[in-house]
């Protein structure tokens, strides 16, 4: 690994300085010292049980803190939002489903059953909506979602890039986050969205030798932080305690850019789409011819990307 | 540059050898003491001037011995055989199309005048056609095309490469050939299946910084000498001498991997070209995105590229 870079922080940027200064350099920033609401001394186990315990929620369940969605080492389980809460918030549970140090983590959904709507704090969380107020450092016309996420202290998410910018609002608990520039993508092992490289802080560089490569973006969230994650920065976030957050997407881009079938804002841009099927069209063709050649035409693709990278 | 490899010289190679001991190898070797035939002595700038002097053929005319077919630095023009035959054994010329000390290259066609038969040099040199016996290295059946060449002491040819095996048989003159492994094609900067380095020996760095790892494969044809320069290998050819050369071209994959409307043997094999078409497709599309989302977009096809070659 290289040096890392500390993510800076800022103490209270006001909207104009955001658009002026901070959006244009497409880097992260931690902005301190921002009002969001009363959420920071609000939301208690209790309260929150109290205001929205007995709605269902879909929760990632895990005996493993390093949590790994290409391998899938979680389950999936549906309790109430109550029963939730107090487990994220315990270390030893009495009601477990897989061991009784299993970790919990929720990435709220919208209430379409089938999961095809798009997550959306103030609506789906009414009964504590206004607890909370979000940046206005975007137009409200990019507002795409919010999502409410809750984690048991020490749960760590796999690294995974958004297409849209991400304004994270840490309301509860530390969480260190670390992440990557969009240059880095060669080195961090994509398999979608998502990096196969699980444990980032202990690679197993034989596997994934060009990791050495990359740079550390490093900074530590604190209740009532909020981290601006530029789109396309893979990122990879650890919880040091048990946290509650909210995160907001907003496009940064044209809306032709976006898939509109797409609730989790993670569906690459459509051009980006079709130029990876029509990737994956070429890989299939190569596929039929014998190894020696196959190789040799792998090597020319790889020369023809670079030179139009180059010319970028 | 890497230190260089001296391509092997092998001494009377049996057909039963060959396709025993070099051909699965598919590594260049020069090939001496065959019994190429009588056009060793015969092939005087006379003898062929009388046998075959009225014939029309179309000639590269350049004022740079150095060929760059990608900037084009030559014109084409037709003469006489026997009108080539002099000029391309002199140094300098009475007459001449751009200067006198101008060079000449042919690269024997068919007779088709749009160029679309292919180049068969014992049915379109039927004249002189006893004179040369091609090695039986492989089966009749895999026969491709024979192409007669004819250059100025000093005219070298670009680097390119071919899809067929190619037997190159030196008949006059001394040449230097230097041969490019496939697996070094992205540090030889092809545009299609040309380089775009031209002086391979003084090449400019900067623009070119990837030639630096590129290994030399060197060797030096005497007349009488056959090289073996296996398909895809990219070859560099500079005539020490005013030359005379015959290649046979044959191929050495099933019959449908070639593009049956390809009279010089050098389009892509087909689900290669499908493959680079695609290709354009993608980066096509890639142009439509921003240029931060085009060079991420880029990176994540290079990561996917290199994923499918390191999976061969």
């Amino acid at each position: 690994m290289k040096d890392k870079i500390k993510i800076p922080r800022c103490d209270g940027i006001s909207d104009e300085e955001f658009r002026e200064s901070i959006l244009p350099k497409r880097e992260p920033v931690i902005i301190t010292g921002l009002d969001i609401g009363l959420c920071k001394s609000l939301w208690t186990v209790d309260y929150l049980s109290n205001k929205i315990g007995d709605k269902q929620v879909k929760v990632h369940v895990s005996k493993d803190k390093q949590m790994d969605f290409i391998k899938k080492n979680f389950i999936y389980k549906t309790i109430s939002f109550r029963s939730l809460i107090k487990r994220a918030s315990e270390r030893e549970h009495e009601e477990f489903f897989l061991d009784k140090n299993e970790v919990y983590y929720l990435r709220a959904l919208g209430d379409d059953p089938r999961g095809r709507d798009v997550s959306d704090f103030k609506k789906h969380y009414s009964g504590i909506s206004d607890d909370i107020i979000f940046p206005a450092y975007f137009e409200p016309s990019q507002y795409f979602s919010s999502v409410f996420r809750i984690g048991s202290s020490g749960c760590q998410l796999w690294t995974h890039y958004d297409i849209m910018d991400n304004m994270l609002i840490q309301v509860k608990g530390r969480k260190r986050v670390v992440l990557f520039n969009p240059q880095d993508t060669q080195n961090l092992y994509l398999n979608g969205d998502k990096s196969e490289i699980i444990d980032i802080d202990n690679p197993d560089y034989e596997k994934f030798p060009k990791f050495k490569n990359v740079m550390f973006y490093e900074g530590f969230l604190e209740p009532g932080d909020v981290i601006f994650i530029p789109a396309l920065w893979m990122h990879n976030v650890i919880s040091l305690d048990f946290g509650i957050a909210v995160n907001v997407f907003w496009k940064n881009l044209d809306n032709s850019f976006y898939n509109q079938k797409d609730p989790y804002g993670n569906r690459d841009l459509v051009p980006a789409e079709k130029a990876l099927q029509s990737l994956e069209t070429a890989l299939k063709s190569l596929k039929e011819l014998p190894k020696d050649y196959s190789d040799f035409y792998h090597r020319r693709i790889l020369s023809r990307v670079e030179r139009s990278l180059n010319e970028l």
